[in-house]
């Protein structure tokens, strides 16, 4: 077994509660015991808890690993330009092997900044699924699907190949779900296909939905309704459903959202960026809508930094509502623990440290000048601490970052490859 | 002379270029030559600069660094509670060895994270004064002036007496200001008698402008006008006037703040945390005010990371005005260097790197996995560096940090004894 000895621990199990110095046993996948010194266990392996704290990895809940290719590669332009001129000509050039070194040079970063677990779409995924088997995280896979009218099945085939090859795999740390882009990407015939597809593999669904103000009146236009009652009424929320962004929402929508335990993926670094505006969060909070946060691709963020997102989710949430009580610390992580957990339907096996769960968990170095004094560690997680503050990083078990020194996968060598992987892509 | 050598530049000097692999020549405290090897420098020591990024020191222009002894103390209330229950009755026990250390501890923080010049307003400030000589930092210290109307002439006294033993001390990197808090706690007769002292000392003012609705409206029911307004009729806007926040302000303010010069500090962090609102910072900066960037205190950031504020800065403006260019990455640099060395009344010694100004300047180690690819450098900055990327801090000529390691303080005492003394300040 594996022991954290004398550590502080946050279990972010529905109370703000820290464990003050105590000890947490993993028996391979899985934690153990949490609590007092237990002689009868037989421990291989000892990792110094002292001026730690361990709280659960944080789950990204909607990401395009993938797209760290393009990361600084065109910014500060309104988001059609962006799009259409920038990403989208050169997405149209990405191989297999670019969205291989980019997807590792992604997890390099997640694992760095304490991300376990994430919910990636994008295409190509099979390499995505490589990658992640090497690199030791967790994941939701989803080979994102924007229409082909001329090839209408190839992409469907693609995730039910992908969903045959990858579920479960590596140890069952990966899932495969099924990713419509968006109401705007696939028409209504195409998204009952999808769902087919999804009721075929019983698996849930992960859909970018009203993410600019633009995307909904274009849906009113076209539908009479908004993308999310368009979806409802088709029946896509019956699935196990992972929407990102839900910017634009309005009461009718939120309460369809509860109705059907959807879970949306607020993601404040690449919104604010991309001037698509504030997400009602305390809003859907205080509903009962387990929201989740994600950090979107790094090419409109431009980084994979979810204590950044955290941080985000607590102040600005502050300011648009004009009250300082909105999404408070405990709240923001939370988004990024259990409620990322129940997103991408793992509430059972990760998101709280607790006994009998996965062992996805990271600890934090207590120790930076920023991190004193220790008047309260809920906050100083929300509104002070920085990515390098994460100092070990353990995923089902195994440790992946150990002393900021990522012992799952070549750093120098993902740096180099995908840097060229970049710079070939871009002159293609 | 000390050489920086293969190093990429990005002098701020108000054009976008990089200067790739060049040479910064420093000679005692000043820039030297920034370009082509010269053989005939006498060389005592050599920084390598291979991966590694030169910009100017970043300027936190407005804080309260004797604060972080409160940081994580009181998060996710009121303004009026979080000032009036929790802040102010606290500060009221503090002493000056409370905020020496404090004041160690945040410089550690600042120096760790790439500032190099800060202005300050708080109380003590002989023992800021101490800890700034030490650290090898530059700042504008300011003593905070609450009207105490029993004893009317103690705390300008404090502040002449600041003035004569330190401004222009340390090497010139101390100067002293002349701080109202704000026209809500000092009288107009009161700032007459600061405009005074100022203009006896031939120095510039520190104060907190229109930081919320609530003070803007007071300011109209008492005075009639905004604050902004208030003070310009009182005249103390002719002094050079660092104002921190102008978030609440309208198109007049506006007016005012460019035809007087001034230099609105925007703290966006503390901003968003405390639910003040967003401050038009897009408007003022196209109308050509040069709005600075600070941190505000730590305990209402949470921390002093300016590359966070950079961030901030850059992607909050863009979702307030749904416009995806505004406040584009090198205007959210410039903020943090240029206008913010101007602010200080320092334009002409730091702000940019070019010879014959001060060698304040930061190298950003570039070989970090979320910093690829490097399409461009400007964005990088703005939207994915983070604070432990910057490894070398050098000012007035002297390496304060190298290769992350502080140079000048004894980082361990001071987290020891700046915890304890937070400890013991809660429980008096
Ligand atoms: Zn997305
Ligand atoms: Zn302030």
């Amino acid at each position: 077994m594996l022991l954290i000895k004398n550590v502080d621990v946050l279990p972010m199990n529905s109370n703000e509660e820290i464990i003050k110095n105590t000890n947490i046993y993993i028996d391979r996948s899985n934690i153990k015991h949490i609590g007092e010194i237990r002689e009868d266990f037989e421990i291989t392996r000892v990792v110094d808890g002292k001026n730690k704290l361990a709280m659960p990895g944080l789950v990204n809940g909607h990401t395009h690993i993938g797209m760290s290719l393009l990361r600084n590669f065109a910014d500060d332009l309104p988001l059609q330009d962006w799009l259409t001129k920038k990403i989208w000509p050169t997405e149209a050039n990405l191989t297999g092997e670019d969205v291989y070194w980019g997807s590792l040079l992604s997890m390099v970063e997640m694992i760095e900044s304490g991300t376990t677990a994430f919910c990636d779409m994008y295409f190509f995924m099979e390499e995505v699924a490589k990658g992640l088997e090497k690199s030791g995280m967790r994941g939701v896979l989803t080979r994102g699907l924007i229409e082909d009218k001329d090839n209408p099945n190839t992409k469907l085939n693609e995730t039910r190949d992908m969903f045959n090859n990858w579920n479960g795999k590596a140890n069952g740390r990966i899932k495969v779900m099924v990713a419509p882009h968006a109401p705007y990407t696939c028409s209504p015939e195409f998204l009952i296909k999808i769902m087919e597809l999804a009721g075929d593999l019983n698996t849930g669904i992960h859909i970018h939905l009203s993410e600019t103000k633009k995307e909904v009146e274009d849906s009113f236009n076209i539908y009479g309704k908004s993308p999310i009652k368009h979806v409802y009424d088709l029946g896509l929320l019956d699935f196990h459903t992972i929407a990102a962004h839900c910017v634009h929402v309005d009461d009718d929508d939120i309460e369809m959202l509860y109705e059907k335990n959807v879970y949306p993926v607020n993601n404040p670094g690449s919104n604010l960026k991309l001037a698509s505006g504030f997400a009602p969060v305390d809003k859907m909070l205080k509903k009962g809508i387990k929201v989740a946060l994600g950090t979107d691709g790094s090419s409109s963020n431009n980084n994979l930094n979810m204590f950044e997102e955290i941080n985000l989710a607590a102040i600005v949430n502050k300011s648009v509502n004009l009250d300082a009580t909105s999404v408070p610390a405990y709240k923001a992580i939370e988004m990024a623990t259990v409620n990322g957990a129940e997103a991408l339907d793992l509430g059972g096996e990760i998101g709280s440290l607790e006994e009998g769960k996965k062992a996805d968990l990271i600890l934090i170095d207590l120790d930076k000048p920023h991190l004193y004094p220790r008047h309260n560690l809920i906050s100083a997680l929300a509104y002070g601490v920085q990515a390098s503050d994460v100092d070990t990083v353990i995923v089902d078990g195994n440790i992946l970052m150990e002393k900021r020194i990522v012992k799952t996968l070549d750093v120098e060598k993902i740096k180099y490859m995908a840097n060229k992987h970049a710079k070939s892509l871009i002159n293609r």
